[in-house]
């Protein structure tokens, strides 16, 4: 196998009465196979469930799936911009979580609103060149905060992650992982350790995936493991992605992120996210209030298709958690390393 | 249903010609099935592979497995003592870090040796004596533990434990879920939190299957999920099993133990773990001494025969972690509850 980094997650292909192309991330490590989406619903269920996944992934996603909104739409602008309206209102309710997929949607409805002397014809294509701008926006983010994070890797260095912050979770190149593929293509050589990342296993399937089709050493293990590796002094470093950073730094990630955090803390393994300047939300003082998606119990219950426990159990079933910035040694993103993590910092850095 | 504990764990069915009945716990939530063990390699394979887990049921299990080692025996005395060393030696290899397992085997090899007067066929009846005597005491400490363990539990508690120290992983009535028995026969309400213990899901398959047989509100969630509980502030106290406590009180418990202590540590949740003083070993001096076994890989790559994962990716595959004596609020055994758990502390106690 030629090691190469997964194709592009998200891709528009041919005009406007093209599709979306997605990699069904419900199928790999198994299969690597595309959905192609023509309309919102497809891309609301898409979203809803995890066919594409990830902050910055389905940020782009949103924004092709407006574009799907308003494709058939024929009428005059005003009626095209309510049509948007209610394509990106439908688009956002898909998941709450990670403030990419508002962002992403506010964008291209900033974007129409801005051309609206235009034909409503003619705002189609601004809308579709506006969803491809932030989708290759996305992949040049992802490529800087791999720039910026080089400075914490060094040859020989045990890099955890946790879920996929990786390729799949963008459009191309990762967030979290994409200052190890930096330090691979510089020839250092790099170890990652992935926790398999429950209920979804995003990171036994999608993490290990891709670090393995790009010929990076990666190592399994299960959530609960972490704390004995830490222990061991098996890990450097630890890098996790974000779905929201509030004000003050608190960050929403992948359930079981903020259990690594305090881990991490306890050993003395510098804890840092990485996330483009797109997942944070200003508005939030803090990660308390941060809206925390709830997901299906059967996504517990029922591994892969079979009973794990006994059925119709009550379960604890949040999609994500919040650690507080005081347990974050820095925020990676495409401007720059946040260090540290404060109000002040983040504000100078996003103003700057 | 009628709200009961499950029937005995391990239990000795007949005379000396009978053989051992273990609930298949491999088979659990979906089937309650019986395995018939009539020798030790049976034996050795039902606690391999896990049909017979936690530290009490394996010490009980290998010691009827020691009497099964002599039982074929013809010959005379000193001849029954190598054969049962033998059998001793080789069924302590089947799991290296309980020592609840050599401490058992200890138990009946001192028994026979103390007997080596009697008759070869006398001694095979004070062996089965023996161990019928190490399942009852194991029983009375349990409900001793729970009886102690009943001052840290009121009405409307929320307790979290993790893997499996119920009733299942004894002879009977459990270690860590023993003092939440005790409350329930009690009349009090609580509530436990269980996570389901990858790779083998023995909280989701075990403790969720017990404790909703004996009707008690019983509430699943994944490892990765504890941190967020603990920071909900849902948890009143955390209790756990251990499989081997060095003499400074440093306490080796499944995997995933140490990571929820430090997340109770950080959020001022009392941590407490709950075992019989057989599961002491002061030989050692701390945790670092413990020898921790590691699995197959496989229990992580396949769950439940399904690859997660890439196939054949390496793992990091400990069974079983370290929590350090000063994250443990207290040890529950059948004589008290050890608090402040240090070296003297343990010693006064294990010598009152």
């Amino acid at each position: 196998m030629t090691a190469s980094l997964p194709p592009r997650t998200v891709e528009w292909i041919g005009g406007l009465d093209g599709h979306v192309a997605l990699i069904d991330q419900t199928r790999l490590p198994e299969r690597l196979v595309f959905v192609e989406v023509r309309d919102p619903v497809a891309m609301w269920d898409a979203i809803k469930r995890l066919v594409v996944r990830g902050a910055p992934a389905i940020g782009v996603a949103a924004a092709f799936g407006a574009v799907l909104g308003v494709r058939p739409f024929r009428g005059d602008t005003p009626g095209l911009l309510a049509e948007l309206d209610h394509a990106c209102e439908y688009l956002k309710s898909s998941r709450p979580t990670a403030v990419n997929l508002a962002w992403a949607l506010e964008r291209v409805r900033r974007r129409a609103r801005d051309a609206e002397t235009e034909s409503s014809e003619a705002i189609k294509l601004i809308l579709l060149n506006e969803a491809q701008a932030i989708r290759d926006e996305d992949e040049a983010m992802c490529r800087a905060i791999g720039r910026h994070g080089l400075g914490l890797i060094h040859d020989g260095s045990s890099i955890l992650t946790h879920c996929n912050a990786g390729s799949l979770a963008t459009a191309f190149y990762g967030t979290a992982l994409a200052p190890i593929y930096a330090a691979h293509e510089r020839g250092l050589k790099v170890r990652v350790l992935a926790t398999e990342t429950r209920p979804l296993f995003q990171g036994a399937r999608l993490t290990i995936w891709e670090l393995h089709q790009a010929g990076i050493d990666v190592t399994l293990l299960t959530d609960g493991m972490v704390a004995s590796l830490l222990q061991s002094k098996a890990v450097d470093l630890v890098i996790t992605g974000a779905d929201r950073i509030a004000a003050n730094g608190d960050t929403a990630n992948k359930i079981g992120t903020y259990g690594i955090a305090l881990a991490a803390h306890a050993h003395g393994v510098p804890f840092y996210i990485a996330a483009p300047s797109s997942t944070f939300d200003l508005a939030l003082p803090d990660g308390s209030a941060i809206p925390i998606e709830f997901r299906d119990p059967d996504e517990i219950r029922r591994g892969f298709g079979r009973v794990t426990t006994v059925p119709d159990i009550p379960c604890y079933s949040p999609a994500f958690d919040i650690t507080p910035a005081r347990y974050i040694r820095g925020i990676l993103t495409e401007r720059g390393i946040i260090q540290p993590v404060e109000r002040k910092s983040i504000e100078s850095l996003l103003k700057a």
